[in-house]
């Protein structure tokens, strides 16, 4: 197949070496340095300047833009995309894309929303590395106008691209599960970094567990308030469901409640050995 | 030398199998089971059931026991302790174990009050691994009454288990930056794992982000009560100033503030990454 990928960035660029064996992979990006940069590292084997030409010689196209962009670049051209065409999303938050993309009224133009549930801290196409993608998950959210077959083309080359898990299901539940596996976590690991008192000599009481926690505070400070903003309500709900559970810590501690303590810690542990048990029968 | 260890759990073996190549090692514990155990799989030279011989034939001992276990050992085996006995404890808060030592006014013995910052969700001198050690930090907290050469046999016994820094510092800077570093960070991944509704199909969706997050939820629910209700001041505060930050967040997310939020993860960007130059510099 031609596969065409808009923007080549970590994702675009993962997409990219992930497909290559397989596919004839080609670009479209606004910088010219990012596709010299792809066509002297065989990364893709043909890069377009006109955008007509890149979607006429296409079979399915990878937008992997930032979420204010996908429309935006949909908008600007709409009059270059043929009838027919399959392009594939791959932004984190859903509901939002998918209504800013109906006010466009495209005709006879598949859109296939999808997540890729994988990532870096690092941005750009020189660190995409196909590894990010092995045994991670893939979610698709059907919409009505979205046509089986290309559907299942977009779960044909996640399982190629080697996603582990790739799941369909509905926009809204997508948004709010990721509010709390992704967006949520993004929120607590930061403010804990930002939290930190600057008179503390803090680095020689660093343990695995507040290295592992911190970790992702290292992040694109471009794309995710477009994810958060976006996502808005499914996220504040969620933070309030943390701050219960915050709370009750609180006051445990606050009273030296230690058997209660003890029961919060049973039922993380427990939720918790479920979810890694969980993962560890599919693999 | 002659090093002996009581308490033979994660911990105290761990203790036992990064010294065995270089000293004589000998245990005590409750549990005839952990000796036999020890013993048969060369953790161990020697056990001990009479407290008072353990003592006598140890030129330094180390005390792996819970915190509230710490007090009631050494009260209840106050006659048993020999002059000039060095006593190295590991528990992960100071302050409270040093005022209630104290009280116990011991004479002529030596308690050097230390932190070894590594561990695991895992319990017993089964999973006990030297690997654990490997590179992490080791904290003593000197008070008035330690021999300085007992300090630094504290000291150059770490660096020989493997420790990369061992630090010297006072029990309050030691408390309060461990209120942050560790107690604050295992609150928060247990609030976060507690606050998943039940209703979410959350496995399908789980990136390394939430994985790694959670990890520490898995918890030993009878230490870590003790932990942080031993030192609930510094942890509560700490809280707060956590929660400072979230609330700049939900305030930033609720108005739609995308600058807001990236100059958050502007932030939290630039402090991690310090840390993280920081360690590297030192390895």
């Amino acid at each position: 197949m031609n596969v065409g990928i808009v923007g080549l960035g970590l994702i675009g660029g993962t997409i990219a070496k992930s497909l290559k064996n397989s596919h004839n992979i080609s670009a479209f990006d606004i910088s010219k340095e990012t596709l010299t940069y792809a066509l002297e590292h065989n990364i893709i084997d043909k890069s377009y300047h006109n955008i007509a030409d890149f979607f006429r010689d296409n079979d399915v196209v990878y937008l992997c833009l930032y979420p204010t962009s996908i429309v935006n670049f949909i908008f600007q051209n709409k009059s270059s995309i043929p009838n027919n065409s399959v392009i594939i999303e791959i932004s984190g938050i859903k509901n939002h894309i998918i209504k800013e993309i109906r006010k466009l009224n495209l005709q006879n133009v598949d859109i296939i929303y999808t997540h890729p549930i994988a990532g870096s801290e690092k941005v750009g196409v020189v660190h995409s590395n196909a590894n990010i993608f092995k045994n991670a998950n893939y979610v698709i959210t059907p919409v009505e106008e979205n046509k089986k077959s290309n559907l299942n083309l977009a779960k044909k080359l996640a399982k190629e691209m080697g996603f582990l898990n790739v799941s369909m299901i509905s926009p809204d539940e997508h948004d709010r599960i990721i509010a709390y596996t992704s967006q949520l976590t993004h929120v607590l690991s930061i403010s804990l970094v930002n939290s930190l008192s600057t008179d503390l000599e803090t680095r020689k009481f660093i343990g695995d567990s507040y290295r592992d926690l911190t970790r992702i505070s290292m992040i694109n400070e471009r794309l995710w308030p477009q994810l958060f903003v976006g996502n808005k309500d499914s996220l504040l709900q969620m933070i309030d469901s943390f701050e219960i559970e915050l709370n009750k810590f609180k006051k445990a501690i606050a009273s030296g409640n230690s058997e209660k303590l003890s029961n919060l810690m049973i039922k993380s542990t427990k939720i918790r050995s479920k979810i890694e048990q969980g993962e560890n029968d599919e693999n």
